[in-house]
């Protein structure tokens, strides 16, 4: 199978539903990036929607890391990537790290929706990228302690995902054929019944 | 200050930047509920939402009881709630608690996104509420495991957030001149350089 980019994203989408937002079903999370940088303005409104998120006792616990292609935090994070991950976002030209403020400013407490928060806002910004034609990957798989120890990240923050943002490239750039496989198949989620329930494993009628 | 719920809604909004999803500058969460009802159908739609968000390994670990007013789930939930939180939720129709499955299915190994993915599914679901024209109030105040007996949650899932869910009702309905105080502030978030860094504690230029 050569797909190309476009094909693949029109594969990816969701199948619509009447008034949901569309971009909420255009998300997808690709492994082939473009090599085309993203300019100051687009940073500037994806991390603008992140802001915007809810968080408990309007703490925003969430803080970001950003590097750029050829600057030193880029490369610091890329450096934490397991290898498997290296492999394709080497292209990236955006690479996030997301954070979160453990304890409340306002009193010390812990807050056990740091994490939760921070979720909250890293997923506003994969939907205001989708919206602006980025694309994000979010990814679990790095070395956090050689990320907090290089990037001089205090205690009081737990770390979140690794975000690649940029722009789609083709998929057959990631030469691959194991990656290239995950990169055109379809998304697949669980069906609302399974998740929605109206008593403890009972379906809700919705 | 006696405000209407429209005025309120207008003063609420974010300063808007061109380019940013606008539902992501008015989605805020009011304490005062309108006595309506919410369609099944609309309920389909926030979940729909939902349902889409990106998880580690696609997991989705997302789970929802949704309660609706005058059933027994929602009377379980709205029980729960810390008496600040029952003072204003209680003309709410729908109270939805989230949970996460805090291990992963494909391999039992512990899920540290568990409740990361949540935050991020039940921010999508926030968002397409607003979309149509609704509004949610997520809260962390209540008893969580009071919510896990009487709700019979098993114990391999995390408690999220509680979500009010309906429309805006007026601001003088909630009595209380403290919550109508909160109510009618304009929402505040930190600037972007306080949050988002080149390197730690360094403002990224975007």
């Amino acid at each position: 199978m050569s797909l190309t980019a476009s094909e693949v994203h029109e594969l990816k989408k969701a199948p619509p539903v009447e008034g949901v937002l569309p971009v909420i079903h255009e998300r997808w999370s690709p492994r082939s990036f473009a090599e085309r940088e993203v300019s100051a303005k687009v940073l500037h409104k994806v991390f603008e929607a992140a802001r915007w998120a809810a968080s408990s006792y309007n703490e925003q616990p969430w803080r970001y890391l950003v590097g750029r292609r050829g600057d030193s935090t880029w490369q610091k994070i890329y450096d934490t990537l397991i290898d498997f991950n290296k492999k394709w976002a080497q292209t990236a030209p955006v690479l996030i790290l997301g954070l979160a403020r453990t304890h409340f400013s306002h009193n010390g407490a812990e807050n056990r929706f740091a994490l939760y928060d921070l979720g909250a806002a890293s997923s506003y910004l994969t939907l205001e990228a989708a919206e602006l034609g980025l694309k994000t990957h979010q990814m679990a798989g790095f070395d956090q302690e050689a990320a907090r120890r290089t990037l001089t990240i205090p205690g009081e923050y737990a770390i979140g995902s690794v975000i690649v943002l940029g722009y789609q490239g083709e998929p057959a750039a990631l030469g691959d054929a194991v990656l290239i496989e995950r990169e055109i198949e379809p998304r697949k989620r669980k069906p609302l019944d399974e998740i929605v329930f109206s008593e403890w494993g009972k379906a809700a009628e919705i």
